[in-house]
């Protein structure tokens, strides 16, 4: 089976105003300072996982220009323009139902385009572990990253107690019937974001990862998966990927801007209905015992706010991380990044945010980060 | 007799950075963000006291394409352009010669580029008045400001208390030999900046007041002056603007950059005393009794410095001053310009100056402001 890799870009990054912009959002960007953007840095990652002639990035017809640029080994109709965003189950249906086309046999695996992971060689051993089991389990995979902390702005995944159940209907394919030896373990539930006290009760308790969004399937077991859980989906893709109605290849070709003709994609894909995969498959996958978690320790971020970036970026003794050429007296616990300013000097700031971007500039204290989005309006 | 305008611009105006750098000091920028540059404001406050070709600009070389973008009607060859920075003293000889050798009549305002006054109307009569008395006085008249607080950052002049004391020699054209009725008094002494209980002392006496930097003379007087107490600045003017000895006019206007070829000011000017009109002129002329002061108010600040910037601007509720596009949330006394950002938010700082001009931004404390220089480095 040959492995696939999609890369969900469509976000627009309003937590990192003015960095992250409508026009530009952050995984365009080198939010790190590091010579890469977060999708480039995506890519990189997954080399050795598969050529880049097996990538795919779905995202905003608005942002195509800069995947081609950004990415040029990607092949042109290996970009997925979304017309609307309809959150990440149409998303994944467009691309899984894109591949399946191209190759009916396909192992994928789906990432957002703006996380980050510091131990890319571990990152690597994991998922192909995940899609050696996904090349011989009809079965869902979702990378679950153990927690060093009681975070409460993830969703998290609670895995069934080690080697302990046989997952019934799921575990088929294994040769006696039970769970496969080795680190993947059933999922018993998805979770919501939690309250701290709860997150706190998550850590200790030890069978609770945080959800990355990163998912591992065959094509066969997600397009399969889409039709039970959301048949209506299911229907729309049909339609709009017509599966072996024309000549593989040859159909896609010709068109610009992706593998189905574009009016084609105007018209159905915004009537999509605007759901999650965790709400549309994945919560109802698990109820079935379908899905499985690898849990991970690679260093993982999803790089959501000045927070995360703040942690992510080397500090000085102060405390402080910056991005771009940034002189700091007298400042504590900052987190700045400013890579289009040719010199910034900062004096007595403690904890504040700092950042500009094409001419804004942002200037809040760290506690107040959630109020970005209102700024920016 | 014809007035003149000599307007010094060499300065570089290190404590505005970012806002003013050596490439472009504050006297070419739009510091309140009302349209014109300070030394547009300049030319505008002395409209009706002479016309355009009579200004003079004395600047750095490298500023005079800057002159002549932001005051097109001034002639050519009335703008000096200085080889080196040589302190008053020497800049103001150089004009004073050069409008000698134009008219051997003229009446002269010598003023900074960078001040703001906020009653122009006020300063014109003023001026007028101090002009009508170098008209028939072969003296020296400095405009005094009428202190409102103990400032120290300014130098201070003595005036003579009002009316009492006729002043020997240089009220010889008075016709009873006294000094003249009306607002001009003569000058007792220079004092250097104060610190603060001096200062106060100052106020309280009432007869000090502050030296603006603005003089006024006939041209025989500032030249006949400078020959008696800088005997060797004079020989070194005769030498560059040899007065007389080339036919008027012709002279000068072949010549690019100024009233004399150039390579003999590139010779002769960088070897000119490094020195002040102060203590080469003023201050031996009023120990000779030989200077007035014509004490006004007419809401005159050299905007020095951020806290002068900020007085002078217009503040919110909050007491923040902003010129840009600027939106504050819990900030208090701020003082920001950004003019050249698209947009700005700033959030949670209290007594800050941010300043932003052609990718270099500054952050501090207002009370650090005299540390900016350091900060430029």
């Amino acid at each position: 089976m040959a492995n696939h890799v999609v890369i969900m870009a469509g976000g627009v990054g309003s937590r990192f105003w003015p960095l992250s912009t409508p026009e530009f959002p952050k995984q365009f960007i080198d939010i790190l300072g590091c010579g890469r953007t977060l999708i480039q840095l995506t890519v990189d990652r997954f080399k050795g996982i598969c050529p880049e002639t097996n990538f795919w990035v779905v995202t905003n017809h608005s942002y195509v220009d800069i995947v081609k640029e950004q990415i040029p080994g990607i092949p042109a109709e290996h970009i997925l323009a979304e017309p609307a965003a309809r959150n990440t189950a149409p998303c994944i249906a467009w691309a899984c139902w894109s591949i399946r086309q191209e190759d009916a046999d396909a192992n994928v695996v789906v990432t957002p385009a703006d996380a980050v992971v510091m131990n890319t060689t571990e990152f690597q051993r994991v998922i192909s572990g995940a899609l050696a089991f996904t090349q011989g389990h009809d079965n869902i995979v979702t990378i679950g990253i153990k927690p060093n902390r009681p975070e409460t702005g993830y969703g998290y995944v609670k895995a069934m107690p080690l080697g302990t159940v046989p997952f019934g209907s799921f575990v088929k394919n294994e040769p006696n019937g039970t769970v496969p030896n080795g680190p993947i373990r059933g999922v018993e539930a998805f979770k919501e974001k939690p309250d701290l006290e709860t997150a706190k009760k998550y850590l200790a308790d030890g069978n609770y990862l945080w959800n990355a969004g990163i998912f591992v399937w065959n094509v066969k077991t997600i397009t399969d998966s889409i039709r039970a859980y959301k048949p209506e989906l299911a229907k729309q893709m049909d339609k709009m990927v017509p599966l072996g109605t024309v000549p593989f290849g040859s159909f896609v070709k010709n068109e610009p801007n992706g593998t189905v003709p574009n009016g084609i994609v105007q018209e159905i894909f915004p009537q999509c209905e605007k759901i999650s995969i965790d709400y549309a498959v994945m919560e109802p996958a698990a109820s079935d015992g379908k899905v499985f978690t690898y849990p991970a320790d690679f260093g993982w971020s999803d790089l959501g706010n000045w927070q995360s970036l703040h942690e992510k970026l080397s500090k000085d003794a102060q405390n402080n991380a910056a991005v771009g050429n940034v002189h700091m007296y007298e400042c504590k616990d900052c987190v700045v990044h400013t890579e289009g300013l040719k010199k910034v000097v900062l004096q007595g700031l403690e904890g504040y945010i700092v950042s500009e971007k094409n001419g804004q500039l942002l200037v809040c204290r760290r506690s107040e980060e959630q109020r970005i989005k209102e700024f920016s309006a």
